[in-house]
């Protein structure tokens, strides 16, 4: 790792730590287990299903996150920005598994704080303590704000909301891999108007279609 | 107030404070103030929209919520059960004002505690800080996982799943305030096929149409 990776500037880019006095920086450095690891291109980071028992940052390297149905019926993939923590809201609560598969899609470097550890800090520090229980607001506000929102019309929309309502974040790269009869009824319209809509956005470059997939460059222009 | 009202035995009848030690309960009642009052039948305990710089607790009493649509195209009524706890997941985060109206269905009893004291509770008190975070985290994975689930298929299971995806419950009275129209197109059905489904929903008793009004005694039979 290079010299940007010293404990200090690493700790101060992740939005848990954000806000942390230098004393409270060398108190976390001095006192709290940090593990750090790498995986290789095309390595799983973390597994869905499997226990969350810390803290999981990425915080180097490209990230795809895959989210499959409940009952597989179709997956979503999707790029996402490091550094990040990957869900801090199954640390706690009813369900302490990941409900996302975490790929490294270029070589990823990790920090991985165990749950006691975790647990350590928050209660050390008020600025650590506030910013996660920000985290765990916001997320909660965003998807309780989800279904009152007014519904799309229009299938291209509705594709749009389809995939921002069950992505991390509502712009960039996002691949569905979806047979046309499942995405039909999910929208709610009939399998003939969306493979008509697709090809037709497809002729306009806002995303590509192949076998069961479909690869929005950019969710925000949909 | 009667002799149930003694502050351990209502404390510990709190889903935040649940698992509280005796001392951590004398600390707390020492140290924190704790806000009591009383809101008349029909009265508003808490409005839409109203800044959350608190937790508010109802104590006793009926409560019913009240959460509009975006768009003001159709609002839902439900009764809540208590002891609880309103929107907890405000008091941080990016949207620190309640987003569901609270009104007092029969006279309620209330406890307010600033935010300033419940940082001091959340300071002093790990099993508090635990129990607001898994209350937190529970509310998010919940609210993640809806979009995931099969959706439903006929017109009964969808009126179902769209009450059940905007209410705190998915059980007991819920009062749906919508046009026929609005109701359709946010079920994704056409009118008449709405129309048709609630009369016979009526007819079996799990239902009562008024005008733009539908009553479901009890959610989880329908």
């Amino acid at each position: 790792m290079g010299n940007h990776f010293n404990p200090y500037s690493l700790l101060a880019r992740l939005p848990l730590f954000q806000g942390m006095s230098l004393s409270e920086f060398d108190n976390v450095i001095a006192h709290v287990k940090l593990g750090f690891s790498k995986v290789e291109r095309g390595g799983t980071v973390v597994a869905e299903g499997e226990v969350c028992n810390g803290l999981s940052f990425v915080l180097q390297g490209e990230l795809d996150v895959e989210t499959v149905a409940d009952d597989g019926g179709y997956r979503i993939v999707e790029c996402v920005a490091t550094p990040c923590v990957l869900q801090p809201e199954r640390l706690f609560g009813l369900t302490q598994r990941y409900s996302r598969k975490f790929i490294a899609a270029t070589e990823c470097n990790l920090l991985t704080i165990d749950k006691a550890e975790i647990m350590k800090i928050v209660t050390a520090s008020e600025v650590f303590r506030l910013n996660l229980m920000n985290i765990l607001c916001t997320l909660t506000q965003r998807m309780q704000h989800l279904p009152w929102r007014r519904r799309p019309e229009g299938i291209r929309k509705k594709i749009a909301f389809f995939l921002s309502s069950r992505c991390l974040h509502p712009a960039g790269k996002k691949t569905l891999v979806v047979g046309m009869v499942r995405l039909a009824r999910e929208i709610g319209e009939s399998r003939l108007n969306v493979s008509k809509a697709l090809h037709e956005l497809e002729s306009q470059g806002l995303l590509e279609m192949g076998r069961e997939r479909i690869v929005v460059a950019a969710l925000e222009k949909l």
